[in-house]
């Protein structure tokens, strides 16, 4: 190569966005029932989504990806390239992803916003403030925070066991410092020293019930039933105990309309909510999703992680919970990614390896079975890379083919929607085939325990769950609380199907050690917490922020 | 009376708002050069601020206040009327103001965007997130505090003392349990533990740098310049030795375009920056009031707490450093107040008292002096309220007629700018008579301590100042590592004139103790704290919070 390749953010600049409305005008949304944010960002009012409710759905299409490995799958990318390549084959498509968390741009992480020829943008605001949601979810949680050591400071009426409050503080930064602190220390007016910490904003229980939420009366709903911890006769106390969910609603309200940004083709996007997808669900807005099955014929949207995580949890905590039916899927994979699940080093992946591909293709393998348990239609797409050799190619083409799965090699890094119409036409069709015969893996009416057990027999291939006295008896209090009906949110690696992140392909026959168990009441799932997982993530010894600042144009520089 | 008086909230939400265009249009602000937030909130562009640097200048009139007392002033109200007033005289007027935090609406005081007929709206955002200003203030202080601990945490090459780290984090929330924490707690991968905090947004350095900045190339310089702590052998650690000052900026690009808004008789307002005003300067951004001043030929514009702090930081700090010169100031005061100086208990104000009224005129009469020795011509606007007798305000307007200074019955909290419609007539008159003359109180070349005690026998009456010989040391090392021609900023009660809160009307022959000095090496002064200064309010007993919620119709109630 002559030149040098354009950065995301070159690409991003050199975009010809269209001003907000003319993107709202092809959703035949009016101009005054969007809460604009300067040109090219703008909230849509959720009076006017509510008045859409009798309009047909369109289709709803999921990405996933095989297990990520360092080497990059690009599930953002296809998405958006998805989206394109529809658009340019004249289906009306529009994409539903997450918001990026402003913490992890300042880490390694940089932007989350797509890549290359296929992004959102504004992308410096899309990573960055946005229109505020995370600020607004992470005051919200403060809120409840602050309301609950102030009653323990008043005197405490409901009798919080200071030692069992799980409620965490949050701030969108990632600081390990916060992980664990002592707060109130100082003497009699701060009030009584606790064990504490904060997590990142993303991995906050609020984050998890906003991307839940089907209104504002249900997030009310929703706040109101958190658990903040237990009294010290074990009763679990309630946030609207401390009078919290009004408030913290009011925080939220305005955060609650999804926002719309446009692609660089300009089609339309919407980019709402942001939990984790290991302790919570992984997903964009449900009040996005909805939103954008009324306004477009396809929607296309993507979940956390691989699809042992991101999709199971699509399926099993949003789709069961919202009433959403997925009708195809995409499962992203890269050559590089398959060399890396077949034993290559990150080093080594400049080298053309056809038989490490071979190796890693048992990972794609049990992510397609996967994805059929489920009953949805899907095809996979490879993100293709300049270095991807034709045999290497040929080798994944060749096991789809053995699968009976369709799979595109896709072009919409460096071409955008147009090298991937290929995917997009069959993915159309896959999607109005009516083929899809969805249903979530396990009933509601499982145990917890069977619950996860499940997940990690079909879906992991585990030979069995594991869990000690502790965990036992935190399941019974649960069930016998009325928390037994709620689905399971693992968290887990999301490295390897087995709880070793090292553990790279296809591993079967392992035991998933249960180590603790959380509970969401507002957001209506069971954590079940399987390794070391963390909520608060640190920088790295050079962070990305050490590149980032404004240049003599006002331009931002340095977020890739 | 028959009707119960309509709350804040109700009166602003029957104000007819006009598109934010339209209230640009009325200072001939291009409608691309403003960056929307919704229909009636806007940021107006850097450059096109830029552009007007050869306009000439209108006349900055400063609103201040006597000493605060429970009973209430009606600071904000009064700059709120005042430039309705003006715009209804026919003047093209605007006013600045401070964004109100976000914490303390939860807490006591409600939302801070005027009250009754003298409103700054939408009140609701304005008190809430508004633009997101404060949020990213706060990220970007917290990005710099992760920092720290990051470097800390990778082997410390700078040699930071992590028992020297001032810099500490910021949350925009009422909340005492983080006043004092001990952070890095939970093994080796959390990092060093140590001693640490969380203030309160507006306590932020960062809020009082993002207010005194003149552009975004000063504000990067003034955040490289920020001393986070010191080394081991007392060497100030910079902000940019851990490249920060690049990626706060980035997180500050947007947030320093002032907000444009509107009072409730549709003219307009920046509300922008907001700073405390006892370990900061306590007023509006030096950008806003530039902007203003290009834009408008009358501005009007408030200073924290009562004149010995506010204005007195507005003078020394603000318009020293800002080559701002104030051509006419207002002294607000109430009956109420003046007899709460006068020693009447907050439950008998309802009784008339003109002896109490004669004895607190000496709290008003030791502002007026004050404010003459800055050279700023004045009135003095009493804020009427309906139990005020006519004996009462007579007591002052003859009090003022002795001092020379001319005063006004103001009844915009119940009319608008009709009811000060006479005090704008005459302020507008004072302001462009020629007669101001400022010029700061001391010197940029006088010793630190020559320049408290200074403001303390100058402003307080004070016999002297007092310090130990820990403060002396501190004072020798500000002025040996080069800060010693920065202005003082004091932090005491602004309940009086004293460090004494309880004591009120006009004490003097009082000494000043020094207990501690804080370097704000950013924002270019040096912070005395004299007396217990809270920089993280806690919550009442019974916070705001528990009222506030969203009612049917997606208002949002208990705001007020």
């Amino acid at each position: 190569m002559v030149s040098k390749p354009k950065s995301d953010i070159e690409i991003a600049r050199e975009a010809r966005l269209k001003p907000i409305e003319e993107i709202a005008a092809k959703l035949a949304i009016p101009a005054d029932r969007l809460y604009r944010y300067g040109p090219t960002k703008a909230k849509i009012d959720l009076g006017y989504i509510a008045s859409l409710k009798d309009r047909p759905d369109g289709r709803l299409i999921l990405v996933t990806a095989m297990s990520p490995t360092p080497a990059g799958e690009g599930k953002t990318t296809t998405t958006v390239g998805l989206g394109d390549g529809l658009n340019r084959i004249g289906r009306k498509a529009m994409i539903c992803l997450r918001e990026p968390s402003l913490g992890p741009c300042f880490g390694m992480k940089g932007g989350a916003a797509g890549g290359g020829h296929a992004q959102v943008v504004p992308m410096e605001d899309i990573n960055l403030h946005f229109t505020g949601d995370f600020h607004a979810i992470a005051a919200a949680n403060n809120l409840l925070a602050a309301l609950i050591d102030n009653h323990i400071y008043w005197g405490n009426e409901i009798g919080i066991d200071t030692r069992r409050v799980s409620w965490r503080r949050v701030v969108d930064m990632n600081d390990r410092a916060l992980r664990q602190i002592v707060s109130s220390l100082g003497g009699v007016a701060n009030g009584y020293p606790r064990e504490d910490g904060f997590d990142i904003v993303v991995a906050s229980e609020v984050m998890a019930i906003f991307c839940l939420a089907t209104d504002l009366e249900d997030l009310t709903a929703r706040l109101g039933r958190i658990v903040i911890g237990y009294t010290r006769d074990r009763r679990p106390v309630r946030a609207a105990e401390l009078m919290a969910a009004g408030p913290m609603t009011a925080l939220l309200r305005d955060a609650l309309m999804p926002n719309l940004v446009q692609t660089l083709e300009n089609n339309p996007a919407l980019v709402h909510g942001g939990p984790f997808a290991n302790i919570a669900h992984g997903c964009n807005s449900v009040i996005a999703t909805k939103a954008a099955l009324k306004m477009a014929d396809y929607v296309v949207t993507e979940a956390g992680f691989g699809a042992d995580l991101g999709a199971e949890k699509f399926f099993d905590i949003k789709c069961r919970k919202a009433g959403l039916a997925p009708d195809a899927a995409v499962l992203v994979a890269t050559v590089r990614a398959l060399k890396m699940h077949g034993g290559v080093a990150k080093a080594d992946l400049g080298q053309e390896n056809v038989a490490a591909v071979e190796a890693g293709l048992a990972n794609l393998g049990r992510h397609i079975a996967n994805v059929r348990k489920y009953g949805v239609p899907l095809v996979v797409g490879i993100n293709g890379f300049t270095g991807d050799t034709e045999a290497e190619v040929a080798a994944v083409l060749e096991f789809c083919r053995a699968q009976g799965v369709d799979c595109f090699l896709n072009r919409h890094w460096a071409e955008g929607g147009k090298g991937i119409e290929a995917m997009a036409a069959r993915v159309a069709e896959l999607a109005d085939s009516g083929q899809s015969n969805f249903k979530p893996l396990y009933p509601d009416g499982m145990r917890l325990a069977e619950k996860i057990r499940t997940v990690a027999r079909s879906i992991y291939g585990a030979e069995d769950i594991a869990f000690d006295a502790t965990v036992a008896k935190r399941f019974e209090q649960l069930e016998a609380d009325g928390f037994g009906n709620f689905p399971v949110c693992i968290a887990k690696t999301q490295y390897s199907f087995s709880t070793d992140a090292a553990a790279r392909g296809a591993p079967s026959g392992h035991i998933v050690p249960v180590r603790e168990v959380r509970l969401s009441a507002g957001a209506e799932f069971v954590v079940a917490i399987c390794g070391d997982i963390m909520t608060m993530p640190g920088l790295p010894r050079v962070p990305a922020a050490n590149a980032i600042h404004v240049n003599e144009k006002g331009e931002i520089e340095g977020l890739f």
